[in-house]
């Protein structure tokens, strides 16, 4: 187990918000003026005590479900019901903070292993019971959210306990079950001297199940490949039957079934295997942070790195208002804003934007590696501020969510949402972006703060993720940022961007997909659904079918 | 345009065999003694006089279709037809040989642009008259057979004029027409100092479109990587519409369409715009000749380089009895056998596997590389055997399909297959088509020659490409061929290994498929293939469907 700082929680996620139960991430004071200073009054929010917490009552569910699993495996207490009653998007906290669900699974059920998968669907799809697959429930898209759609109840399939690990260590590969969460596949794998390389925000909570159900990219994708690069064979229960892809590092056979079940949000089924490519573990991990010009010379040095084949396995580059702000609220950079300003000025430099760079591997090729980035660094004007910041991003890289909670506990509303695009379209893009949240914030008469990284850099392209806080509006949270979010993803799609690079669809994604895929690349979708899942009961409401 | 020795050939391949017309690869005296020697008599063919040709009249076409694309576009002259009549498969070419062809296409029509596809298609499917895209007509598996299945005729759709060409020298991608050859692509991309790095053996005649539908790869795909890995985007007409999927380095937004029409081997529709990523074209580049001890060691050389990320752009391990053969058959490797014999003397080995190592780039970091992967080559016991071999495998990488063409007039049966499986099984599976050969040829009573190479090696695997030659059995060709091929076809899948690395299912590898991706994965295609072409006009008989 490589990354993160502390220990790695194991318990259920707080009911009402982000991570481990016993911890939080307070801001400091400094930041909490300048949050005041620049976005006006905050109303702060509670958390209502779990007891007056409001679920809908749970619905009958047929007996046939209990022999498909055991009755032991079929839990109905409120407080486990309330555990799998959606994701954690901003929607997601701004509905537990309100103490009311207006849905809940009706059930959470726990299946052993693929045989009681297979037993559970063929139930339900005979007696009409939606049935959501959950892993760690980490989605920031609604993609857990338990409706019940047409069908008479809705069960959470909590595929926790399917958690097989085997390792091939000639082929560098593994089988994992779909229930293991980021940091269980990495122990185990450390046991045997390897790593998965893949530690997106969510790594300590999300599961290996979601990673692949999502299209998950991870903050080393750069250098280890995005979860789907990672995959290489993968077996899935639908309610047609299962399906399974052969273990073979690649095949010409016709159209690939591995990338239909990849990215399928359990609307196709339960994915039960995911094979992936496993590399050894890096001896040595190297991070540091470089201050570019402005955003356009630092994506002009991330695009020279990437088409050089010269990309560190983490490359991410904020832009003025990310590094200012996140300096400023958080010191997560590892330099005080007064000592960055100072060394700015002496370099007669002002808007610079931070580049976090890490690099991994064996200590020579390390060295050389870091070495031929940094001449890169250095040609396109970005100047290096040491380990300090890199180890500081190190250190907080699984944090965001957690100051997430703090931020709305103060009264503000936080989203985040991302996008790709080619190089040559990506600061048209990027402006698009900007300006749509900004205007939407004036014409929601809130101020706010808009800020952007880009990350996940290809040959061809990157992909950008913006960060957005408002103070929130009491009562029309929803509203609120629903017509932040929606004017972003309108000038994601008029722009000819992905309306997601590594969140995936689910529920808030869901409308964008005719400009995504088209109508025909939907009815495709479609045919598939209707030939796996012929009764319609997983996953309902997700993607957009 | 890098690779390659001579000059392009821009015209049409013979109708009988592979290649330029004006062009053959004569075999030597020693190179035919050494066949006698091993295969015993064969009976020499003759390519009958292409008058004395028969083919089937052709059927009346609808009306329809001459508005579709013009009657200038829709041509009948038998010397047309006869071209798009197959590909350049062994039975093809046995099929050719024998002067009769029982199907051809009833019409060539080479619409402009995407508009007249989708004209084509709507008359086609509105008459029944089913649709073969052709391309390069280079399929070895039967994937252009002109079948028209339940219709009343059958056209080939020739993509050849639609040769669109626009590049974006910023993102590092370019949108490519179907139409274009390799080399057409590659002489486009070079005048902007790019190259797409897409070299397989079917380089000069193959196209663009077919690359994609075939899920092609190359014999540099280890530093380019595949073509699959080289589509960031595709435009497809089905006869239910277009499909596109988004000009975007990545998306998690579902399913993966693009991996749909990828491999889709005409079956969904017509391909009619790829976007691939290119590179800057090397500066250099570097091929040589190493000798492993034996197979196994060679393999285990060659996996190193992979884990190691040292892998040479080119890295092809030939078994002991390619590297015998293809030494004595046209000296390719640039070393007399006496030469090479007396080398390995001096060094007490025998049965020694050429590895041939390639590496592009720019010269410093190509030095680099290649005392990297020597390092380990040298760790594993091989032995540089210098630049000659490396020199003579480049000059003649296009050259095997003419050398098949003069092995098929001296009488013998020659074919390749190729299949791919994790390290931890590839010498299983390597023994198992092995024996399963050497057994079908001793139960058919020819003697034969049964050599492999292992190529495309990835972190978790690679591939092996297997040559057979035999005696030929006049008047029982095809048969005696089925009974080799299936012979290997079902070890491939009691192992487990895929029954196509790079060449594609076709009709040859169809009766494959249910192994290969299960009933359910078959009736998913089924699936897709309803609803993007409910007529069934597109490519019958292929895939499996």
């Amino acid at each position: 187990m490589s990354p993160g700082a502390g220990p790695i929680p194991s318990g259920p996620m707080k009911w009402w918000g982000w991570g481990d139960p016993a911890k939080r991430n307070e801001l400091g004071e400094d930041a909490r003026g300048m949050l005041r200073d620049v976005l006006g009054p905050a109303e702060s929010t509670e958390v209502p005590p779990i007891e007056s917490v409001s679920l809908p009552s749970p619905r009958e569910l047929p007996e046939a479900l209990r022999s498909a699993v055991g009755a032991d495996a079929i839990v109905t207490a409120d407080a486990e019901r309330l555990l799998r009653a959606g994701g954690k998007s901003y929607p997601d906290l701004v509905r537990a903070r309100s103490g009311t669900f207006e849905v809940a699974p009706d059930a959470v059920v726990l299946p052993a292993d693929s045989g009681q998968v297979a037993a559970v669907l063929d139930a339900c799809a005979r007696e009409s019971v939606a049935v959501v697959p959950f892993g760690g429930g980490t989605s920031v898209v609604g993609g857990v959210d338990p409706y019940a759609g047409s069908h008479r109840a809705v069960i959470a399939l909590d595929l926790t306990r399917m958690r097989d690990f085997t390792v091939d260590p000639v082929s560098l590969t593994a089988r994992l079950g779909p229930g293991l969460r980021g940091p269980e596949a990495e122990a185990l794998l450390s046991e045997h001297g390897m790593t998965l390389g893949h530690f997106p925000q969510s790594f300590e909570y999300a599961t290996i199940g979601g990673f692949a159900a999502t299209r998950s990219a991870g903050q080393a994708s750069a250098g280890y490949g995005r979860f789907d690069d990672l995959v290489s064979a993968i077996e899935m229960v639908s309610p047609a039957g299962p399906l399974r892809t052969l273990e073979t590092p690649h095949t010409a056979a016709g159209p690939a079934l591995r990338e239909l079940v990849v990215g399928s949000e359990g609307m196709l089924g339960v994915i039960t295997v995911v094979s992936v490519r496993v590399r050894p573990a890096p001896r040595k991990t190297r991070y540091e942070g470089w201050i570019a010009e402005d955003f356009a010379a630092g994506a002009e040095i991330v695009r020279t790195l990437a088409q050089a084949g010269a990309l560190p396995d983490v490359t991410r580059l904020s832009d003025p208002e990310e590094t200012r702000i996140s300096l400023a609220m958080s010191g997560t950079a590892g330099l005080k804003r007064s000592a960055l300003d100072a060394y700015l000025r002496l370099r007669r430099r002002t808007g610079g934007c931070m580049l976090i760079c890490g690099w991994e591997g064996e200590a020579e090729d390390l060295e050389r590696r870091r070495s031929v980035s940094a001449r890169i660094l250095r040609s396109g004007g970005a100047v290096s501020l040491g380990a300090a910041p890199g180890k500081a991003w190190a250190h907080g890289r699984f944090e965001g969510p957690y100051l997430r909670d703090e931020l709305i506990s103060l009264g503000y509303l936080v989203e985040t949402l991302e996008t790709s695009h080619t190089w040559s379209r990506y600061e048209e893009l990027y402006g698009a972006v900007h300006g749509a949240l900004r205007s939407a914030l004036e014409s929601q008469g809130t101020p706010g703060i808009v800020m952007c990284h880009l990350s996940h850099a290809y040959r061809d392209g990157a992909s950008l993720y913006y960060t957005f806080i408002a103070p929130s509006r009491p009562g029309g949270e929803i509203e609120h940022w629903r017509a932040l979010k929606s004017a972003a993803c309108e000038a994601i799609v008029a722009t000819g961007g992905t309306i997601t690079h590594h969140h995936a669809v689910g529920r808030d994604h869901a409308p964008y997909m005719p400009a995504e895929v088209g109508e025909l690349g939907l009815d495709v979708l479609r045919a598939l659904k209707e030939r796996l899942d012929p009764a319609g009961i997983m996953n309902p409401g997700k993607l957009g079918l």
